[in-house]
C-alpha cells in the first residue's frame, strides 16, 4: 500500500536548523506527499518552494491550543490563504465545544465562510484534541464539522497530552461517514501505527515521519 | 516579602472546567495578585470580572509556538487589547531570532508600535522561551526587545521543553540591566522557586499556583 499520497509532511515545531523547512519540502517532492504542513510563518517559503509540484502547503490555525479569537482565527486564515496556503487545520476552541456547543458551532460556520470567501476550494480540517476530550464531546464536535462544511476532522495537535489513538479514528470515522476525510495525526512514527491509523479509518496522515514511514523505517524524532 | 503583586495568576490550559476563569478572577482580587494571565477568548469574560478591581487583563499572543505571521500577531494584540488587555506576552518567532535577527527585530518593532498605537501604556512583555535558545541567542532577544521598547523580557511559555530557571532569570537580568522588567514562568509552584526567582532579578512571576505561593503550600497541580 503506498501510503505517501496520505501523508502530511509536518514540521511544527518553534526552533529548529535553518534548513529545516526546504528539507521538508524537497523530502515532500521526493517521495510524493499529500501536503507539508507548516507554521503560518513558514507557508509563504513553503509555497514558494513546492510551486508547480503538485504537493500541497497545509498549515495550522488557532495552534495548538485553539483559544484565540474567532476574530484572530479567521484573520489568520485569510492571511495564509493569501500567502499560498491550499489547507488549514483549525484547532477547536475545546471550552466553547464542552460548555457552549452553539457558540462552538457559530464560531466554526464563520470561519468556514471566511476561509471559503478567500478561496472555495481550500481544504479545511477541524482539530478536535481528543485527548482533552469525552467521547460525546468528540462526536458532538464531528457533526458539527460536518454541519458547517469542512472537509477533515482531525484527532490531534501532537502538542497535546495525547497523539492518534486507533479507538479515536474508529470513533471519528464511524460518526462522519465514509464520505468525509479523518486526518490521523500526533505521534505516529513508523509504518506500523500509519498502517493502524489508516485501517481505522484515516484517509490522512500527519507526521513528522513520513520518510521513515515509506521508507518502512522506525523515526526516532520526536513529533 | 509579599510576593502577591508580583504574579500573573495564569490559566492558558486548552480545556477545563467552565468556572475556571471566574475562579481565577475571584483569587486574583482576594490575593491582590498583579493580573491575571489567559488565553485570548477569555481576555472579555476576564476584564469584565475584574473592571475596577486593581487587577490587570494580561493576555498571549502568537502563543506558545511564535511562529504565527507578523500581521496575524499584531492583529491579535490589536483585538486583544480592544476586548480588555492591560497586557500582552508575546512569543518571539524563533527561528528569525536564530536565523534572521534583523527580521526578528523588525517583525516585534512593528509590534509595539502596532499596541501602542491602540493603547499607549499597554504593558508589553517578549516571550524568549529560553529552552529552545542558546545563551547568545538569549542575550540578543533581550537586546532586540530592549531597543523596540519592550516593558519586559520573559523567560517561557510553560508550554515548552524547560520553564523559568534560576540561571536564565540571572541571565535576562544582568543583560537589561536593572530598569527593565524581568519575568519568570514556567513550572513555579511553590514559595520558595518563585523566592529564588526573584532573588535571581524577577520582577514579575507567572504561575497557574499563585494561590499556594502566597500561602506558602506546594501546588501538585501542572502548569
Amino acid at each position: 500500500m503506498d501510503l505517501a499520497p496520505l501523508i502530511d509532511h509536518t514540521f511544527l515545531k518553534p526552533a529548529a536548523d535553518k534548513a529545516a523547512i526546504a528539507t521538508l519540502c524537497a523530502e515532500a517532492k521526493a517521495h510524493g506527499f499529500a501536503s507539508v504542513c507548516v507554521n503560518p510563518a513558514e507557508v509563504a517559503a513553503a509555497a514558494r518552494a513546492l510551486a508547480g509540484s503538485g504537493v500541497r502547503v497545509c498549515t495550522v490555525v488557532g495552534f495548538p491550543l485553539g483559544a484565540s479569537t474567532t476574530r484572530t482565527k479567521c484573520f489568520e486564515a485569510a492571511d495564509a490563504i493569501q500567502a499560498g496556503a491550499d489547507e488549514l487545520d483549525l484547532v477547536v476552541n475545546q471550552r466553547l465545544l464542552k460548555f457552549a456547543p452553539a457558540a462552538c458551532e457559530a464560531e466554526l460556520l464563520q470561519w468556514v465562510r471566511t476561509c471559503r470567501t478567500f478561496r472555495s476550494d481550500v481544504t479545511l480540517k477541524l482539530i478536535l484534541e481528543c485527548c482533552n476530550l469525552t467521547k460525546a464531546e468528540i462526536v458532538r464536535g464531528c457533526k458539527i464539522a460536518q454541519r458547517v462544511g469542512f472537509d477533515f476532522v482531525k484527532t490531534s495537535t501532537g502538542f497535546g497530552a495525547g497523539g492518534a489513538t486507533v479507538e479515536d479514528v474508529s470513533l471519528l470515522r464511524r460518526t462522519v461517514g465514509p464520505e468525509m476525510g479523518v486526518k490521523a495525526a500526533g505521534g505516529i512514527r513508523d509504518r506500523a501505527t500509519a498502517e493502524a491509523m489508516v485501517a481505522a479509518g484515516a484517509t490522512r496522515l500527519g507526521s513528522s515521519a513520513g520518510v521513515a514511514i515509506v521508507q518502512k523505517r522506525r523515526c526516532p524524532r520526536k513529533r
